[in-house]
């Protein structure tokens, strides 16, 4: 097989995230593997909250546990400029990066907009954000229209975690084209198995809990031990399984070693 | 074949606006079908305008020609609830439906928020939004679930007009279930060709510009004639063509009348 730098290139999952970094000119997927690193997280928090204070708060207390603060800043009903000011100096004050869950999924030209313009000017302070591939490459080409240069990358949506998902094996593939194609701006995947082995791309897995259960509107859930060993997931996003823990930094102490003690034990089982 | 109120249950193509109305039980299509038979018009502006004052003007402009105004009100850069209030009134003095293209494409419990919280409550003031069938019924329920008595409703987004989309004819029977499984709810599809024969449907074609070329981010176009005629569109999306014309009101009526004549030509030949 080719090599990447020294790196097998189909070695993603036995790779250590240190020799990860060296496979990757993203200067973001670069970044956020040294964050993980020095940090020893592999956790990304699903902020689903609805005010300014809940998230503040939120990002303050688990700030030191996660490497990334993923957001859906279109939820927060007292939004202002300040809700932003606030966001990024939590995410300077804990080294954290900020990804604003946007599941971007229109025409190029329309999320260019949707991305530079608006209310929430996303990609003024969003490192990172969301993207379905359904509508071709060219939302890629789009957005990268709106960086105007912007250190700024994107994950795609590759595969969803609902019930009855239409993420097929097909559109796996599909997106993962994409993701390949793009590497310039494409540095991973959402997903709930591998979508790639290239270490380049890093794999996060929604839809994890320490129990196990289904919410009513189709959401299923999966250990971190599971997602981490068994799936193939790089970083684990938690949402519910931390925000409405009766203590959400002992909670998120738990997801960050869980999850962190599964990348150690899969990356020692596979060398 | 089955019949609906009298109606062949596969003669959407064929039969007239008029008779459509008493095939469906969704009062967004009902109340749709009727505005499209009293105004003569099957077009649907797509507003794609960055400032409120750009917004309002086009729907007085437009407003007479269309049965939809299809907003991206995140793209809206001085944004206040006084846009919303100054569309409504639009809306109201020219009779025509609001459509938020928002391409809702999360699991249902996110999307539920999405809808009617954070900045734009888009719940509150839309009649219509777009969604995905990516995540698979649950965004449907997680819409209903927001829904809160409201008379509402969405179209889905079963095929998208883009260079290298990833919506393929799977895809597009998925999204058919879908919507034969909610029609309390979906009333329709935003799709390049037929996806449904069922008259209760109402399908909407993007992409259209009465000089066929295409923008530089991926979109493709076809003509008003072409999207009714050839293609099956109940209802043409128009914006480019329409938003930047050196006369709007000239551009809508034209379209306007291509698409109408269109349909009227249609349903003669089939009939």
């Amino acid at each position: 097989t080719s090599t990447k730098n020294g790196l097998g290139a189909t070695e993603r999952v036995s790779a250590t995230f240190e020799a990860r970094i060296s496979t990757t000119n993203h200067p973001l997927a670069r970044k956020l593997l040294e964050i993980m690193v020095a940090k020893k997280t592999n956790l990304c928090i699903a902020a689903d909250v609805s005010t300014t204070k809940e998230l503040i708060t939120l990002a303050d207390n688990v700030g030191p546990h996660v490497c990334i603060f993923k957001t859906h800043i279109d939820i927060i009903s007292d939004f202002s400029d300040d809700t932003l000011k606030q966001l990024q100096g939590m995410a300077t004050k804990h080294n954290f990066m900020l990804m604003e869950d946007r599941k971007f999924g229109d025409i190029g030209a329309t999320v260019a907009n949707q991305y530079s313009s608006g209310v929430y000017k996303i990609v003024e302070w969003a490192d990172l954000v969301t993207v379905h591939a359904l509508p071709g490459d060219g939302v890629i080409k789009g957005l990268v229209s709106a960086v105007n240069g912007r250190s700024r990358g994107c994950v795609l949506v590759a595969e969803m975690s609902s019930q009855g998902a239409l993420t097929n094996t097909d559109y796996v593939k599909n997106s993962s084209k994409i993701a390949e194609d793009h590497t310039y701006f494409v540095m991973g995947f959402v997903a709930q198995g591998s979508v790639s082995d290239d270490p380049r791309f890093l794999l996060m897995t929604p839809g994890v809990q320490m129990e196990v259960l289904n919410d009513n509107l189709g959401q299923q859930y999966v250990t971190p031990h599971a997602a981490v060993m068994d799936k193939g997931a790089d970083i684990i996003i938690v949402g519910r399984g931390i925000t409405k823990a009766e203590d959400q930094v002992d909670a998120a102490v738990q997801y960050k070693e869980a999850a962190y003690n599964a990348y150690l034990e899969r990356v020692k089982q596979l060398q």
